[in-house]
């Protein structure tokens, strides 16, 4: 944290929240409910929580006005509207940030690059030809920053990174440590039994406040863009394939992969591990559960789901089995077949009846 | 690019095409139909792509006969069979390629490592005793070239990369950046209860032409070495576990996974996020499609698939709940048991009939 | 091997083994059953490879009792109880190992900094503010260690690895090149379209004897920290996602991908590319196979499955167009119903006989 600690006086003003209890008991954290000692600041996010709350150490809790009035034996609150994103706030009062300034002597930067002086470029960093860094933009050790690269204000680029094909970032971007982006997409044309090479002239754009985990892979185009919107977040170990393009605040979670060419809307949901053939589209404000295998076009707005969930080993072998005689079952006609032979059961019946 | 442009007529030399228009038309670069400018030349990959052609304002089209014959208001042509692979030639006129040779000066290199005069070592490599980098190689920043590996010409190797477990590159074997090669395999014998690590004593070979993604890790093998044939290409975040042997040109796509020992065909093509478990075999030809799931040998080429595609969540939910039901179904029984009961049926009511 | 070369006798001491055979028999080097030559040493895993070991080149051969006496042929065996684990011991025998000490002239390591003496610290390595590296531990080229990491005694850092929000790892520790720990979780809070970025003020806690495969990501906690217990094992491009706890020597085969907070116990197996979902507790002793999907908890130990396997194209295809009936189908009713119709025509037909 950059101080020692707050009054919780001064952090209830900075999540606008409305203070109970003494205003002058010192925070010097925030911590999990579970984990909290006296000195620390909760957050309770609902109902479910209220028994972990009742039996947490914390001094102070971020409530709102109904969670409050269930935790009697509490003394101190903030009490807000929105607990988890008071929460959220915080989180950046109590973050130990990098306060370093300038280039470390050790950092290699072409001549023609332009770093703005507040930046911080730390050890061992490569920045080659006409790149661009921003101003209070921070890169860490030995990330590599090929040439033609430009990156905005504000940005953090973690320790490992690579950065080339001409790639632009705007501000605000953070990518965490060995990511890659820019590299060669996987293009290539077959012929007479060999894969010949497609040079990958196309580059990456990436828009402000886009943030992108740690070992993923966000190839530059073909010969467009690959295109990453404002606001979009992925996760770690995500494969972005040669001229996707990503809408703005659209969330990936970690182990996708985004074949190439393929478009997805704003405001989507993935799922971790979710898969995207190439060339296809997504629509605005689709969420697709983890797993997820997406092989054509989602025109509407909705959740989607794939996969057979998990089976006890056994009777998993045994629906296997199941699953395979099922392409010669026509299942459709199986209960109109029961209700006509019941049909003809029944009238043979009155008939028989009807004789008597 | 090289050079600031070409001549019309020297592009359509460069693909051994046929010209038609003006052969001294000066061409700038190579773009996709939707964002070329009248100084690019643009590809057409069959009657689809017709509409965006005419559209397009690009100066230059590559087409077939056939295609050239729909475009009318088009003046300029490079007449190929294969439109697509011309393009793929034409990407490496246009490709900016790093033309620094030697050895900078912050790269650490062991004195007992060979690094043939032409080839171009980047900013803080580093590189291991009897270590061999052949002509005309280039070895991009921050990669670390351990003991007793060998590269050989004309292969490029990006930032990060790291090759170790003594791995041996043929000839113009491109690495992108942050992959593994060489790392230690997945080797422990379980005993009373813990896991025994079994130091990895094999290496990795990789032949000529072998193209291999960013962010990839490529194992050695635990006695013997894991293999992988001239002309074999890997996307990114692919996993290639021990003792792992992949035949000639075959294409892997990102994200897929091959468990220990597994033996893959020439010519196969792995579809994203495939994954394949240990110590067995695919014949050579064999395509997956995207996300298989490979636990048996595969002996006879042809197409493969596993998953069951996207649902509509609530859609999802029921047809899990049926799955689940499935292993007690006796499916092979139903259709031969209706079947049976209408014969049944039908002999009751012609004995009913007759009987009238 | 550290040496040139060992006498059987030498050998079979170190596995605690018997000797039959020449006991000056002089071993370069282990190998596989398939390319081993005279001087080399193999080991046999059952049964099931007797034929490859009568074919065998080698000098020597680990052995049961049992099978020595089907090896007619052979002259030199080392019999023990377990050939696999002798194996598995000798492989370190015969490793290449890292002997340097002290600390390349190129690393930046700050002040505050404490290496043991024995350490290995190699070129371009970057150690922050008040992290800790213990005795005989060995950091390869290009490491950052961020501040306030802290490393045991006799651990392995590869190349490329980024260690950073204030991690603890214990002693023995195996991290493989290029893997990340104590990133960034990805935690956002959505409020009003947009994603609030959560920092993370969590760590990561690594026990004994841990290893981590390469291109791994494993995330810090939000509040609390993410931890793996004494002797859990990892594989390559492995994603542990901020707050998971993994249990005591739980292995984690390739390309798993465990979600934030999920509980994973002791002595588990996870099949490659298995996923699962966050905020769920797996019990102790559960298997996974490969691709398993884990959306729910498990409370029992086991094995479990998911996924349809592989189907040939044509099948496949068939196959999901049922499935996607199959929620339409009350699966459970239809044996009923087959032997409610069979029971009524059963009585029809005795009540016709009876009338004849």
């Amino acid at each position: 944290m950059n101080r020692h600690g707050y009054r919780l006086e001064e952090i209830a003003h900075l999540v606008k929240g409305e203070l109970f209890g003494d205003k002058d008991f010192k925070i010097s954290n925030l911590a999990s409910l579970e984990q909290a000692q006296n000195q620390h600041i909760c957050f309770v996010n609902g109902d479910k929580y209220l028994a972990q709350a009742e039996a947490s150490h914390a001094g102070v809790f971020i409530v709102t006005q109904h969670l409050m009035q269930q935790l009697k034996s509490k003394k101190n609150f903030i009490v807000v509207d929105n607990p988890y994103l008071a929460f959220a706030t915080l989180t950046h009062i109590f973050e130990k940030k990098v306060t370093q300034k300038g280039i470390e002597s050790t950092a290699q930067i072409h001549s023609s690059a332009i770093i703005a002086d507040d930046a911080y470029i730390a050890h061992y960093v490569v920045i080659g030809e006409n790149c661009v860094v921003g101003r209070n933009t921070i890169i860490q050790s030995h990330a590599v920053i090929d040439h033609h690269v430009e990156i905005g204000n504000d940005c953090f680029i973690d320790a490992h990174v690579t950065i080339t094909g001409a790639a632009k970032l705007k501000d605000r971007v953070r990518v965490h440590a060995n990511t890659v982006i820019g590299s060669e997409g996987f293009g290539f044309a077959p012929y007479q039994g060999k894969w010949h090479r497609i040079a990958q002239l196309g580059s990456v754009q990436i828009g402000n406040d886009v943030r992108i985990g740690s070992n993923c892979s966000i190839d530059r185009g073909a010969l467009d863009d690959t295109i990453l919107e404002d606001g979009v977040i992925i996760d770690n170990l995500v494969q972005i394939a040669h001229n996707v393009y990503i809408g703005q605040n659209t969330a990936i979670a970690a182990k996708c992969g985004i074949a190439g060419s393929a478009r997805i809307g704003k405001n989507c949901i993935l799922g971790g591990a979710s898969g995207v053939v190439g060339h296809l589209e997504i629509a605005d404000n689709v969420t697709l559960t983890a797993m997820s295998m997406v092989t054509k076009n989602i025109s509407e707005a909705g959740t989607y789901s794939s996969g057979i969930g998990l089976f006890e080993n056994s009777h998993w072998k045994k629906t296997i089995v199941r699953l395979r005689q099922l392409a010669d079952v026509p299942l459709t006609q199986i209960t109109k077949r029961l209700d006509h032979i019941q049909a003809q059961l029944e009238s043979l019946e009155s008939t028989l009846k009807l004789r008597k």
